[in-house]
């Protein structure tokens, strides 16, 4: 959608937002959900952009502390200087019995300086990175947002604040890969003895990546589905069709490519998912094969009904090809979450769908199923 | 969304743009699919509208009969009269071996006269209609394009084309009905004496409903996705909190209400899918208490964990109006499909999903488990 709401940006639109804000040197505050109890709206890791200039980009609650987050971004904007609040939204009354607005919600904000770089850096060449930022010190010499980044190309700082002491950084080793394997986050405390320190591990991963192969009508409506629900969209076309960015305004990235060498467009072949839709089954094989082979890619969906992958993997058995059973679990078909819905907008939402629940390793079922029947009345011990 | 791409326009778009143009009077032709065999990408009753000002508005094939298809509707629009084209996309090379794109497809081509307004009133009620439409006539005497729509009111047909002959349509009715009670679409032969007709028998059901309750950000990203996937989207918000068109541009309809009268906003109960998110949980229990009392609505989806529906049952239970498990079946708590996700956007994809999902009596999960695991070969009998 091209129309970004402001409170319900993707994470895509955060990384690149705060990479632009870093570019152009601009004056924000990033506020972070650091940890949460009760009901929050929002996950630890969940940020607010809050530019000097602009409107604020991104939640961090579900509405109810717009006022003193702002303010509190005003404040460190001036000063420079990172903070954690605590608030305690459970006392009732003036924020009522508000869903997502009831817990106790621990923010760190924090001036968008260079200890964001080797994160950014992270994401701008497809990978995972986790930024350890002290929150709670006991240590008067480790201030409240001393940071350092962990990345696959090892440890680093910014120049604007200090980072995680040495000794604190061994034992938050493990908990930093964990995090940035899984893209999760949390506090971890570490005890020592120039005082306890309370990290906050923030395993942030680059936003997944749509790869549409085929330029039909249909992947124009995919594209739009995918980038409004955060993926980062690629559309391959093949065989010199039309390869236009202006025919696929919601795509990131527009490459015409022979279906033999779509591998070579794969940026981060853990987190891809790719859907073959060019409406040509020689084509849609070539890629699929090409896919499976030359790539890591978890997730290959093929539209169409099960018979045309059936006459496809026929096709590759002849050619002494044969899919191998690990192969064929990557494979989607038919592709798409079980939504009924055959207009162009149904089988896009339901593949979005479908990608979204496999990059979170979900079911994609009825979420009411899952937790079980509703009773009229249920045991309070169970 | 609001760019919405010509081609892969939702129902509702093309229910509303009918109606902008009967109301302008506007010169413009609708291609409908009849019929298809084989691989086709477009079922029976997609429609494409063709009017002589302005670009084409749907699609009935996934791409590859565009020019003769507006060479027709241009024909169409001159000569004032009806058509039935049979397009053979099977004999290989000049479509190839498109997906979509190698079946047999029936188009009927009609002008959009008042033949087109019994349907259109019936959908501006929020009801229902199938329209019956000769495509088909060994009966000198009825022409091609004749047509009868049968709405809860009766028949009726428009003035500028004969209806459908009283003896055929007697034989009709049954189907008229089902297809409105189901929204589909067929073709029925009727052997009567005077001649055999095909009767295209087509059931247009109004666009699906999503009424939010709750006027806060996420209620937005719910707006827009939903909007996007064909519903028609009414915002109500509670306790005189906003309720501002402008702050929900994806909206059709803002109303304020007090949550236990928000029964009175639902205007199609048996197509109308209501979620609640007021993050109050007396205004949530008030209103759904009022939709599961005061209207027929099949689907309500409650926001939060399963614990916040227990608390609110029990609430019901000690007023001394606890649920039947009948009313119990239409609440879907937690609301969604499996996703994973918990971003806004995430959120409400899963939202937008699950309600598609049960409007169109679909289960939710992913179609490849649906048809069976894939095996590297399979017995060709199964």
């Amino acid at each position: 959608m091209d129309r970004d709401d402001p409170w319900s940006v993707t994470d895509r639109s955060i990384h690149d937002t705060l990479a632009a804000l870093r570019d152009e040197e601009a004056n924000a505050a990033v506020a972070t959900v650091v940890d949460v109890e009760g009901s929050a709206y929002r996950r630890p890791g969940a940020k607010l952009l809050a530019p000097a200039d602009g409107d604020a980009l991104g939640a961090v609650t579900a509405g109810c502390l717009d006022g003193p987050v702002n303010s509190l971004a005003a404040d460190v904007r001036d000063s420079g200087t990172a903070t954690v609040e605590t608030f305690d939204l459970t006392d009732g009354e003036e924020w009522g019995l508000g869903l997502g607005c009831n817990g106790i919600i621990d923010l760190l904000v924090d001036p968008l300086d260079d200890s964001y770089d080797p994160l950014l850096d992270a994401l701008a060449d497809h990978e995972a990175a986790t930024a350890l930022t002290v929150v709670r010190s006991a240590d008067p010499e480790v201030p409240v947002g001393s940071r350092t980044t962990v990345t696959a190309d090892g440890d680093a700082s910014g120049s604007d604040r200090p980072g995680v002491p040495e000794d604190a950084l061994d034992s938050l080793r493990a908990a930093a890969e964990d995090a940035m394997a899984e893209g999760t986050s949390g506090v971890v405390t570490v005890e020592r003895e120039a005082g306890v320190l309370d990290v906050f591990v923030d395993g942030v991963e680059p936003a997944p990546e749509l790869l549409l192969f085929g330029s039909q009508n249909d992947a124009k409506t995919v594209a739009k589905f995918g980038a409004a629900a955060g993926f980062r969209v690629t559309v391959a076309s093949s065989r010199g069709a039309r390869a236009d960015g202006e025919q696929f305004p919601d795509a990131h990235r527009v490459v015409a490519t022979h279906p033999t060498e779509v591998a070579e467009h794969v940026q981060a072949p853990e987190r891809t998912y790719a859907v073959l839709m060019s409406h040509n089954l020689v084509d849609d094989r070539l890629a699929l094969e090409a896919l499976l082979r030359d790539t890591a890619v978890p997730y290959v969906g093929l539209m169409g009904p099960r018979e045309r992958f059936d006459e496809l993997r026929d096709a590759l058995a002849g050619d002494d090809v044969a899919l191998t059973q690990s192969e064929l679990d990557r494979v989607s078909t038919p592709v798409g979450l079980d939504l009924g819905d055959g207009s162009p907008t149904g089988i896009a939402l339901s593949i979005v769908a479908e990608a979204t629940a496999v990059a979170n390793d979900a079911a994609g079922g009825r979420l009411r199923e899952q937790s079980g029947h509703i009773h009229p009345r249920v045991d309070p011990s169970t």
